[in-house]
């Protein structure tokens, strides 16, 4: 069961936060890769590796120059779901989602190919209202990994959270 | 049953896309209003009122000086619940979360002020791993509602989206 990211359209110095963002969110709830397309996308790959480095994990973000290969090569080991808010109803379409063992799951940028909504296996959209690919990509996960992912361990972190009512708890591992 | 959203220590530059980010997924996840604080805010405010022309709703978006005199008036009809990492584990809490019928759920900025966590009634973690308030949000809300807020109408909208296998369709409302 392998969960992977494509980010598509990054754009330098707009995206650069969000993208950073969509890159932690899929990390942290339980996907192994990220891909990002578009422009230059080292601060956010940069970011990414300090947090891995500290917080642990096998997590990996690589940028590409073009999406379709990426899409192409996953399409022979499982499913492409397109997050769009144009598409089929998540709460609709989960169940036959969760059946699928290996999934690359896109999200956009500004403008989207039209390429994209045919060479996905799944268009789903989470609302079909306009919002934000990082809670998109947030809420499909959730519900795709059934709040499993949340128990994830991030094996070789030098820090760890113990969770508090109040305050922060912070240890060191080793 | 009411939930409203506060956004803390929005930096103009820095946050504005993150903070509408925010904005739209607490209007689209089923928050009545958000509430910002930190720096001048008009634009992500301004972007959500436009949206909300558009796509309806009766979601509102204001800015406040000062955070502590929004948590004080909401103490007295409801509950805080502060998203962070640092707090206990929501897949643990959600169950009594759920009883509650009107909650705040506060957001932070990058640094959040340790009164806060004291004002809290429930400091929560969406993972106890970094990410993202726009994710965390998302995922906390999508929970709080048992995915009920997927199916919420916008009334006044002037256009809709027709969910699709493939492709786009919007069809204008009267």
């Amino acid at each position: 069961m392998v969960v992977e990211v494509l980010r598509l359209g990054h754009r330098e110095k707009r995206d650069e936060r969000i993208t950073t963002h969509v890159c932690l969110v899929a990390r942290a709830l339980g996907a192994e890769k990220i891909y990002i397309t578009g422009e230059n996308a080292d601060n956010s790959i940069e970011s990414v590796r300090k947090l891995c480095a500290k917080w642990g994990g096998n997590f990996s973000a690589e940028w590409k120059a073009t999406w379709e290969p990426v899409v192409n090569r996953w399409k022979k080991k499982g499913k492409v779901v397109h997050l769009t808010m144009y598409g089929e109803q998540v709460q609709k379409k989960i169940g036959a989602l969760k059946k699928e063992k290996n999934v690359l799951v896109v999200v956009g940028g500004e403008k989207v190919p039209a390429e994209m909504y045919k060479m996905a296996d799944y268009n789903i959209s989470v609302t079909t209202q306009p919002h934000s690919e990082v809670a998109a990509l947030a809420v499909f996960l959730d519900r795709y990994f059934s709040g499993k992912e949340l128990e994830k361990k991030f094996p070789k972190a030098k820090i760890k959270i113990v969770p508090q009512t109040n305050g922060k708890q912070v240890i060191p591992l080793k």
